[in-house]
């Protein structure tokens, strides 16, 4: 069996920096024509300059110019002027609470203190990408996060919020509530509950934040994705660590998952009985929301089983040993 | 400040085989007048030979008469006259679901097919030891175990019924329902939540079966313990397993804290100003329920800091390279 795809797009992507950059960047960029780049450096994403220097870097790493990056600026309190000058260079702006997830340590601590520089995004049109988790207890931050949501979509209604990385069924409500607000949803986050993370024996390859919650969660997820919600955009959120950072007393968060999202969604959807679905929830929802236009880049894939590599360099990717049935085979640029 | 107890005791011990054994006996022995040794061996410990020989490695390994240990059988179906054979030889005989932990895997597959080996313990007065988890969603497993320690305590009025390492609020409430029930409680979910586990960094150290829960459990738990229910049994679970096993892709379940756990306890119960409940909690309430007369052996600690070691041999501790504010300064046998 085959089945094609015109720009398939990963809307939530690290790419890191330096060598780690050298490694995942072409692994994104042989599957996807775009991908939304992730700004949470060692030393944040937060001026021109950086941004422009770090787009630079991922272009070089990827080495293929039908791979577009889509870069975030990490949210700080920005005035008019600086928000002016980037606008053209970035999709949006990607805000952290402080502490909540790797490398966010400069992130929001007060967002009573945010709304400035929100109403200057929304007047300018500049996209809101959220990491929304509260500092609570780890089953319930994404759910306590919120009335947060709902403050930001009511107060700021011009404004294009993304729920980044969902997991829960009540996070799904606010699609239903908002029109300005969309949501990514990960490759893992549709396959994952805790029970996969600590049920059994404790893995640390699976460990990735926002935590993979309940069946009822993911039952919902599933659901919503699916039935083709055109508000639901596909993003990876592929995070790779170095192993020996996931296996050790303290294992970092995060799943890699950028050389294996593509086909595995392929067999997903195929399971599913839903490819027909499939361009909506990778490429068309997103397409539409941001108003991007990808590529030319159609990508080819075939129903052959591949066995994922223990390791790409000195990461272990998301599903390592295991066979997906289906496998990319030609790229049309 | 100085501190005494006689004969406390951990009601529910793993002390494995071979050279495991020969490490961790001893560190028990240490500061327990005896202990409840679990039968989750490689070949579980299911019959009078198995266990009279794992009695002896027992003994052997600890070398130390003032500690006595209470040996279980590992649950199947027994005729009376093995049960009327081992009896004076055994606290108890525990129950695993099958499949549900480290070395469960011959437990109980069918719930229905127990009620004729169980009464026969009712008639010759044998308690049984449970692990309370149903193989459901890992949040869920003890809550969903409830009505099966519902029917066991309805249906066998008269059978001492223990619940082992509870975890969740909910599970207390037993407790009142039924005189014939008592639960033991670990060191460890008297002080971890499942944000200890998975909050933060993932840390592999921490995990355990039934993992620990939310905030309201824990609270639950620390208010039952710390106002002196008289059938919470101390209980560590203490369950090492060699530091490569727990560092790796695919990590075991269990938090060695026998070294640790008498003077942790006296730090936490002097920190709710109820070191005058302690003595019930490890050792008064379990001889009253178990009817056992363990000792003499009266252990003296101190409130001098001290730090635990990173090891113990093969074996990462609980706590490890923490402080701890008490220690045990003299064993009088």
């Amino acid at each position: 069996m085959q089945f094609m795809i015109d720009a398939p797009l990963d809307m939530h992507l690290h790419l890191r920096e330096a060598e780690m950059l050298q490694l995942v960047a072409p692994l994104s960029a042989a599957h996807f024509a775009g991908a939304v780049v992730m700004p949470n450096l060692l030393s944040p994403v937060d001026s021109h300059q950086k941004l422009s220097a770090y787009r630079q870097a991922v272009v070089d790493a990827a080495g293929d110019d039908s791979f577009t990056p889509y870069m975030t600026l990490f949210f700080r309190p920005y005035t008019k002027t600086e928000l002016e000058t980037v606008r053209d260079h970035i999709i949006g702006i990607k805000l952290y609470p402080a502490g909540i997830t790797t490398q966010s340590e400069a992130g929001v601590a007060d967002f009573e203190a945010i709304g400035e520089t929100v109403a200057l995004m929304e007047e300018l049109q500049i996209p809101l990408l959220v990491h929304g988790e509260s500092n609570g207890f780890v089953m319930e931050r994404e759910r306590e996060f919120l009335a947060i949501y709902r403050w930001l979509a009511k107060s700021f209604p011009r404004l294009p919020i993304i729920m980044e990385h969902i997991t829960t069924a009540d996070t799904l409500d606010i699609l239903d509530e908002f029109p300005n607000v969309a949501a990514t949803v990960t490759l893992h986050h549709l396959m994952l509950t805790l029970d996969d993370v600590v049920g059994g024996l404790m893995q640390p390859h699976l460990f990735c934040k926002p935590i993979a919650k309940t069946p009822h969660d993911l039952q919902a997820l599933q659901t919503a994705v699916f039935s083709g919600h055109p508000r639901i955009l596909f993003g990876s959120d592929s995070a790779p660590h170095p192993t020996h950072a996931k296996e050790c007393c303290g294992c970092a968060a995060g799943v890699f998952s950028a050389p294996v999202a593509l086909p595995k969604l392929v067999e997903l959807f195929a399971a599913e009985d839903r490819l027909d679905m499939l361009a909506d929830f990778v490429t068309n929802n997103a397409q539409r929301f941001y108003g991007i236009s990808p590529g030319p880049k159609t990508v080819h894939l075939q129903s052959k089983a591949w066995t994922v590599p223990q390791a790409y360099g000195t990461v272990r990717p998301f599903l390592a040993g295991e066979k997906i049935q289906w496998q990319v085979t030609a790229i049309e640029k």
